[in-house]
């Protein structure tokens, strides 16, 4: 936790211009256990939506830390690639949440495919509150204060790509991860893009006959990767 | 398991010229429980430092699993950087070893620093076993042989720079990743190099000052990111 992440909500005035929080939750937890702050120490702290900057702990107790706030710099840039995925298995799901949100994508879609279990959408990581922790842990690391937006379609592929997929690629340079295809993933930003990656195990070929009719297939080398490792490849030559 | 990794020993020829392998392990297993493998199946196999191609099952039952080989590929290609790492906490090591392993790194060296906690030293994972299992993770993932060798340096970090960093990098560009460096990490191959990556919460002053007077510094960007993502991103823009 390189930021400790506020909503808007938690912050008071004080008399003389500033603002101070009190944290009473987790954050407190990590504040005393993992930093081992006392007193007059300096944390990372950022508001939901909002500015990043430090805070001074002023009083810190088993039941409440007191932060004295000064917001005043911007949380660091998006990353302008919204990320199309097929859903992956609980615990890939959560690092790819983590770490893309960590390296700044703002928007995910996740989708069937043939390859996707169906039990997959109906497990416990799609729930709001876990999708937010996760969402949560990597905005914290990357000290980011946007919260990215997950969205979820469980129809059919062939719908969610008739009918969903061309907004989501919409003003977009629309990329489909696909080992094997002649253009290489692109190493340097190339304005707003909709990444979409298939499931472990690769799409099947009517799935990519039909999204290359839609987005530029695109290919990281001869090495087969996993999902979560693939997605920090492609959002990495992505990034600025 | 993209490929099932063999050892050479394992490998007895047939008559007709070409060669079999019996399987008997956690292989045997895996062909019947995750691939679901009948007789007559082929399956991506590799021989331990050699070629790589496929296999036809022709026995198959709940004891082994005998297989006739073609291995008439070579490996896909190395990536010529050398891994560096501070030794991370067991379970984020087990990321990198795999995730690196996958992506073609072929050395790695794990060395103390300050902010690297002296009980990970001990760990399990820094059993041979253990670091075996890993990059054989890695190598079946990739579809590679080239087993990858495994340094552990746990002397002082001064003297590590000193005594062991400089062979390390002879010959090679030597990268040390830094947050807010001036030099942005390259964005394609650059040859033969070492990446040092220090641990999660940074180097300290000292040890950075020391290491920017053996190797450039390089910068992923400002969002601060886990060991295990920014290896991968950092690999992920070195690689062709």
């Amino acid at each position: 936790m390189n930021l400790i992440l506020l909503r808007a909500e938690e912050l008071a005035p004080t008399g003389a211009g500033s603002q101070r929080a009190v944290l009473r939750d987790r954050r407190l937890q990590h504040l005393r256990e993992v930093l081992r702050a006392r007193v007059g120490d300096e944390v990372g702290v950022g508001v939901e939506g909002g500015a990043i900057g430090k805070a001074t702990i002023i009083n810190l107790d088993a039941q409440a830390a007191e932060l004295e706030l000064r917001l005043d710099e911007p949380p660091p840039p998006p990353l302008d690639v919204t990320l199309a995925l097929a859903l992956p298995r609980p615990p890939t799901l959560r690092k790819v949440l983590q770490q893309a949100t960590a390296l700044g994508v703002k928007r995910f879609a996740l989708f069937r495919a043939e390859r996707v279990e169906r039990s997959y959408f109906s497990s416990h990581g799609l729930h709001a509150s876990a999708l937010a922790e996760d969402l949560q842990l990597g905005l914290e690391q990357a000290r980011d204060t946007i919260v990215p937006t997950v969205e979820v379609h469980p129809e059919h592929f062939g719908r969610f790509v008739r009918e969903r997929l061309p907004e989501l690629c919409e003003g977009r340079a629309p990329l489909v991860a696909h080992p094997g295809a002649a253009t290489p993933c692109p190493r340097a930003p190339i304005g707003p893009a909709t990444l979409i990656v298939g499931p472990e195990g690769g799409f099947i070929p009517a799935e990519v006959a039909l999204l290359k009719s839609l987005a530029q297939a695109i290919d990281l080398g001869p090495r087969i990767l996993r999902v979560e490792t693939a997605v920090v490849a492609l959002l990495a030559r992505l990034s600025p």
